[in-house]
Parts: structure tokens; sequence; C-alpha cells
């Protein structure tokens, strides 16, 4: 019956007042009305004072801007697409993805200057439309098995390539392919080939990471032609910037570019393209803050491989000591290796070398794949890519919350991946709830179909947080994208004054609707 | 850099540890291999202390079944049956569920001494072949509409019913209907109708609901016939103890049963049929503790209605002081009355009365149907039904570990009513791992064709408890089900008694295997 001095104790530290209330038996029910009231509201101030409510005021234009945003969040919560059985053989997920784009919240959150992309792939980025107009290229090849029908490779060569695919198959130049199956039909093949979708033909997340892992496969020969490698990522700026991201974090394995005579480049000419096209970028789009590149090679070697990985990385270092942001070990945590089998050549890396460990990437609990969050904190990571596990490990997410590290969160990866099969579900809403500092990322948006981020802000914004969640969530999640990116604090200075001139532009613009 | 400094100091602290390191500035990467290790599974072991992990050691009898169970575990593991995608259209819930009632393990639980069901519904517990059983009883006739197609309703009566079903609907004999549509016929199709699968047809939570909430309208007037009443939840207590369950407490609306004569009896005399036939079945059955009744009548009211509540719960403590375990409200939360509605009316509810409230059963986040968790706390409720949503509630999740709240987790109900589409996103991990005091209960087994508590137990410990949870894990759920039942200290201590001769007799047969 110490019930009720136990609720005001434990509140009065919440509310880090120092006054202890006299330790008195009374049950919680021996309460008026009015008491009870009191106590009700205070806890609940307690309760969103961790969350994204405890931010700073917004502004009277912001207020303005708030109502138009919440008026149509309103209706797409009527529209119900963040139900469960989205995504279902009735409704597939791309023509969910497509018919979200329609909405006015969509429009309203694509213009919002929404900061940068700190999780993201390299091959993983342009829409599937710029995917087929490259296969127009000139001297592309593409390897076929199953009688022709199956598309497995492409090759950039003058002559037949001599190359061997993953698996057995024959080569033809895409004019005789195109020739032979029509030119319609290969579109609608490929167009289907470099997606996802249909989720629901998914049985599990190991079927969804082998068909997700055999788009990598098809497309590399398209796009580690070194012309195509520079044009595609120049081309995914561009996407990036026209769904309002200022700033990238890209993760790359780096590889080896080849040329038209089949001769292969080292990987520093790799990295090299991608300096060189991310200047001519941000000169002819002043708005566009930067971007970095995190060096992110597989994580299914042995862990004397990782040595070389080192090597390689401390040598990118060196060359573009800015420009590189880090490192991290990509590729399906449940089929890898755990990143301890990795901690005696990972405790080698040069200490101005930042890690961003992928970790907790599963809905599993208790193996040594959630456990690699563990690892994750202790190797001194920046950042944790999906941290999905997290809120499975309730001292490891208090660490992450005193060490200041956000998690990459990735909300429509998870959905298509299988991790997690509806958003209310999500585990970053324990996150959020929790004070845990997230940032919205889109992992590899053009293998569903999605925009570059704004799908997964709009799934954010809906489904994940609190739905009383209004402008200063998307303000919280914008500025969080700065806030935890590898910039200097000087950089990030520079970066904040450049985002928020295009932030009260998008607030008069919203504000005025 | 002071990185290394934050987490020994956080680490001695969850130890509670005293000793305060030396504030030191020292990035945790510079650090040796052997010193990494002794800190990861310094980490590691504070994090399991909190869970069941942390439960006494095993006795050496206990250690030998505990043997049998993990292989066993891990063959189901290896079969998958909680992939998101069970319970989908090629694989209906009904039939996975059959299939597990074959599995070495799934026969091991069920004779596992569990303990109690704490949240269970009364007209919503007998196998649909006891409910077909009754519709062979004399004198019952049949209500249908859509040209005889759609059963509507049930009643006993020596003549055609007068009484008005839902909708307007046409009488006849069960001899007439099993004779028009032929007696196969009527059992499939009533088979059909007194469960919920194929699941796979609800679009939503809400679908699923409206199907749940019919099969108990249809069932209202086959039940509610004294008689009847009477047979059905002896018969109950006999499934439950056939399933391994020594105790319950029963959640019920406490409704007025009608005579063959259409006469409607007095709700005590609802409750002195529960005692009545609790105290035979006790008398027949020596090994089975207890049961006690929750009165449970409807949320969607006026908050007027609440007080007529109160009084109707005030005579029943009268006359059956230890019997009455206490009051809730049910039916589904999001769309009936929040708990705050009710505080007023609530508050004045006699202290000796225990409250048992159903809250937050939804996915939702930031509405005044996940605050009902705040409500249920400060309203001094002894356990929490569901308690779906304290994930996202982590001060009101801290609370109820201060005031030894435990939640009525019911894995497959969730999975049914769409809450959530596999287990292994089940919030009542992130319970578990913060050490949340938890009973697995089944709420509903009728309606999804489940065993009293089995099949709850099965993905309970498979799909919610860490991979490497183990008989610990099995033992505090059954252990934790009457220490946080609503009897006296006293008659706990004679069930933990009667409990353990069970449990120690079971453990041999395990181990003996």
């Amino acid at each position: 019956m110490r019930q009720w001095w136990t609720v005001v104790r434990y509140m009065s530290r919440c509310a880090q007042k120092k006054y202890e209330p006299v330790s008195i038996s009374r049950s919680l029910r021996d309460n008026t009305p009015e008491a009870y009231g009191i106590m009700r509201e205070a806890l609940i101030k307690i309760e969103r004072s961790t969350t994204v409510d405890s931010m700073p005021m917004l502004t009277e234009k912001e207020l303005a801007a708030n109502e138009v945003i919440m008026r149509e969040k309103e209706v797409e919560l009527e529209h119900g697409y963040l139900e469960p059985t989205s995504g279902s053989a009735d409704q597939p997920m791309s023509k969910v993805l497509n018919t979200i784009r329609g909405t006015l919240l969509f429009q309203l959150l694509q213009k919002m200057p929404k900061g940068g992309i700190l999780h993201a792939h390299d091959t993983a980025l342009c829409s599937s439309a710029y995917l087929i107009e490259l296969t127009y290229r000139e001297n592309l090849w593409i390897c076929t098995t199953d009688e022709g029908c199956k598309a497995i490779a492409f090759r950039f060569s003058i002559e037949k390539p001599t190359v061997k695919a993953m698996e057995e198959c024959n080569w033809e130049s895409m004019e005789e392919f195109r020739e032979r199956r029509g030119e319609k039909n290969v579109v609608k093949y490929l167009l289907r080939r470099f997606s996802m979708f249909p989720v629901s033909s998914y049985e599990s997340n190991n079927a969804a990471w082998k068909d997700f892992m055999s788009i990598f496969i098809l497309i590399d020969g398209l796009l580690l032609y070194a012309p195509v490698w520079r044009d595609y990522y120049y081309h995914a700026l561009e996407e990036l910037h026209a769904d309002g991201v200022q700033y990238l974090e890209l993760r790359s394995v780096m590889p080896n570019l080849y040329c038209i005579d089949g001769e292969q480049l080292d990987v520093m000419e790799t990295m090299e393209i991608y300096r060189s096209e991310t200047e001519r970028f941000k000169a002819s789009h002043p708005d566009f803050i930067d971007a970095k590149i995190i060096y992110a090679p597989l994580r299914i070697v042995e862990p004397k491989a990782c040595e070389e990985y080192i090597k390689t990385c401390t040598a990118f270092k060196k060359k573009y000591p800015t420009f590189l942001a880090g490192f991290d070990l990509v590729g399906q945590e449940e089929l890898g290796r755990p990143l301890k089998d990795f901690v005696e050549p990972l405790l080698k890396m040069p200490l101005d070398i930042n890690f961003f460990f992928h970790a907790g990437e599963t809905n599993w609990y208790g193996t040594s794949i959630d456990e690699n969050l563990v690892d994750a904190v202790l190797l001194g990571t920046k950042r944790i890519g999906h941290g999905y596990a997290i809120v499975k490990h309730p001292f490891v997410m208090d660490l992450i919350k005193q060490l200041d590290i956000a998690i990459e969160v990735c909300p429509v990866s998870n959905f298509v991946l299988q991790l997690g099969l509806d958003y209310f579900n999500h585990p970053a809403a324990t996150m959020i709830a929790n004070g845990v500092p997230i940032v919205i990322s889109s992992d590899d948006p053009s293998f569903w179909l999605a925009a570059p981020l704004t799908h997964d802000f709009y799934y954010a914004f809906l489904g994940i947080a609190p739905f009383h969640s209004d402008l200063r969530f998307l303000k919280q999640m914008a500025t969080n994208s700065l806030r935890y990116s590898a910039m200097s604090d000087e950089d990030k200075q520079k970066a904040f004054e450049k985002w928020q001139g295009q932030w009260d532009k998008w607030i008069d613009d919203v504000a005025n609707k």
C-alpha cells in the first residue's frame, strides 16, 4: 500500500526535483479525482519530456505550417496505408508507394529540406527509370540463362565479353536481346528485375535477402563500367537533390571499376570519381551541402581479410582525409560473421578513422547477431546502421544515449526485407520514447522503387512517431541528420546555416498554402 | 574521447559497485583485445542479469530435463513456424497451430505444469468440438438470415423462440436446420463460424475485431442457457486441466442467464454457478489449485453506467469475498472509452476490490488508447491485460516494475487480432529484456482453435524470449502465474507446494526421455 509514495517519488526524480516527498503508506486509489488529474498530467508531461516533444517551441510561421501538415497527417492516417496488410498480395507495396506519391503530405515532405541521407548503399540509389536509360548505352552486352529467359549479368565491351558471370550464361548484345524479345517486353522485364516487388512473394527475411542480393549482382556489370559509375553517382545526387536532400554519406564497397577493354582500375580511382563528381555537383548546385564516403566492404570474409580492408581504408584516409567519413562492414548480418570475430583487426584501425557499423539489423533476440550491438558500441562506433534489435538490449540502449550515438532508422527497408511487417510495431517508436537519437534514412531506395528519402520520412512521421508528433519531429529528424554526420564542427555550422535558409523558405511556402 | 570512462562508469553503476573509476579521457578503441573481451563479457553479464537468466540455478534433474527441451527448441526453430508469413494465405494459422500440436516440444510443454491462466474470457475457453457437442442438446433453436444461409443466434426453448436476435432472422429447430442443410454440412459450417480462421482474410485490426465480436454474439444464446453455462464452465476447467493448467482467473461479463421458459436469472446466480462448479471440480481434481472470477463488464458504456458496475461488483465482493478476484472493463480498447473517462466512478470502488485492467491492447502510439496504461497504473491496477503498447511508454514501464505489476501477455491473441504479424517483433521481448514481470496467457483460445495455454507458451518460448532462454524461463512463467495471482499469501504458499509436486514429477518424466 505504499504505491502512492512510490509513484510520487519516481515522478519527482524524473522531473529532477531535489525534493523528496515524505515516505507514506497510501494507496494510489486513496485520491480525489482532482489530485488524480494532477498526477496524470505530471506523468504524461514527464513521459513526453524525453521525446521530440521536448524540442524548442516553433516560430509563428512554423506554427502556421504545422497546421497545414497536421491536417494532411490526419488525412493520411484515415487512409490507412500503414495497416499491416499494406504490401500484401491484394495491394502490393510498390502500388502503395506510388499512391502515397500522389498525396499532398508526400508532396509537402518531398519539398521539405530533410538534411542528409546517412545510410545508403552505392548501387541502390537511382530510380529504375534511370537504370533502363543506362541499358541503352553503346557496347552493352547481357548474359542470359534458361533459354535466354533470365538475365544474369551485364558487361560493356566492344567484342562479345569473355568475362564469366556468377553462373553459366550466354552473352548477346543488348540490341540482339531487344530484337529477340521485343523492346517493350525487355523494358518491362528489366523493370521487374531491378526491384524486389511484389514483396508478398517472400516467405522470409532470408528469401527477401536472396532476391535483394541478386539485384546487386545483376546490375554490377552495368554500373562498374567506369564512365557509367561516374554518371550513376552524379545522377543519384541529382535525384537526392530533387527529393529535398542536401547531404549524403554513402556506404560503398569500393569496387574495382573496369574499362571498355576489360582493364581494371585501382580502387583509388573509384574514390577519385566520387570526389570529383561530388565537387562538380556542388559547383552547379550551390544549395547542396556535401557528400562523403564510408568505406564499407563485405562482412562475409575471413577475419584475416579485414586486415586488408584496414590497409585500404588507411590509404583512403591518407589521400582523402575529410572526404572519407569512415568504415563499416556490410551484407546480411544473419549470414555474415558477427563483429566480435573482427575485433582484433578492427582495434588496429587508426583512431582517426571513424566506425559507422551496421548492427542489430535483425528481429532475432539473444544471438550473436543482435549482440553485434554490444560490439558496435564497445568498438566506439559513431552511429549504428539499423539497430533494429536495440529495444531488446536496454543497457546497450542506455549506453548509446550516454555516448550520443545515433541510430540510422530505415523504415521502408526494414519492411521490404521482412524484419517487421507493419510500421506501428517498428522498434524506432521505442527508441523515440526513450529519447535515443535517431536519423531517418533509406538504405536502398532504388530496389523498392521508393523516393530517395521522402517515403521513409512519410512512414516515420505517420507510422512510427507518436500520432501527436508534428513539425517538431520532422525538424528534429532533419537537423539530427546534420548533427550526427561526419562533418567537422565548423562544417556542421556552415551546413546548418545553408539548411536553415532552405527550411525558412519551405516553411513560408507551406504556411501560405 | 571520454567514451571509455562513460562505459566503465555506467557498467559499474549497473553492477551496483560503489567504486567509481577515475574519470579519464580515453577512446573505447584504445584497448587491447583482452581488455575488450573483459568489457564485453561484463556488459553481456549485466544485460542478462535483469532478465529471466538471472534466476536461481537449476537442479541436476532440471538440467537434464533442460537438455531435452533445448534440443527440441532447436528443432522447432529450424522448422520456422515463427516466420512472419506463417498465418498467411498459403499456410493458414489454424493449420500451423495444428502442425505445432504434433511436435515433441508442444507435447512436452502441454504436460508441463504451467500454473495459472490469468487472462481469459468467459465464453471463449472451450474447444469448438465441445461447442458442436452442445448444439445437439434438446430444445435448441437456431436463427438464420440470407435465405437460411447465415446463422445469427441460438436459443433454448420448448416452443419456437419469440426473443429477437441482433438482426431480423428466422428461427428453426436444430433438427430442422440439420435436416435442411445436411448434418455434415452443418458441422462444417458451425466449426467455421465458431473460429476466426483463416486469419489471412482480415484487412486490419478492426476487421479482425468485428469477426471476433460476431462469434461472441453468435454463441451467446447457446451458452447463456443456465444448464449449459454450468456445463460449459465445468468442461472448460477439464480442458484447462488436461492442458497442464492448475489455476484460473476468469474475466466474465457476468450475463443474466436464462431458463427454458425464457425467465432471466439474477447475476448473483451466474456467480453462484461459477462458485459451485469450481468447488465440484476441485473436489474431483485434487491436483487443481483453484479458480476465481474477475467481474469484467463492457467498456463501451457511458461513464454513468460504471456506477452500476461498481454496485454489482460490491455486491459480488460481499457475498464472495475471496472467489471474486477483482474488476476490469472489456471490449476493443480502440473503439471503447478510454479509462480516463471512468476515473471518477472508479475511484469510488471499495479499496478491497482489486483492479485488473486491460490497457494498451493496441499498436498505436500517442493516443488516448495507449495512454490507458497511464491510467491503469495510476488507478492502482494489480496487473495489466495485454499492455502491448507499454514499450512506447518507458516511464510507465519503469513504474510498473517498481510497483511490481505484472503484464498479462497473450501471444496468439495479439497475432490473430492483428496487433503484430510476427512473434519476433512482439513487445514482450522488450518487457523481458527490461525485467518487467510478465505472465503468459491465452485470452480467447476457443476462437482460434488453440490449446487452452500451450500454444501461447510455445510462441513465448520460441518467438519472444531470447533464443538462449531455457527451462528457467518456462519455470519463471509458471511460478509468475501463481505469484501475480489474486490469491492470499497463505493460499499462494499452498498453491506453490501443490504446483511444485507436479513440477518435480514432470521434470522426472522429461529428464528420463
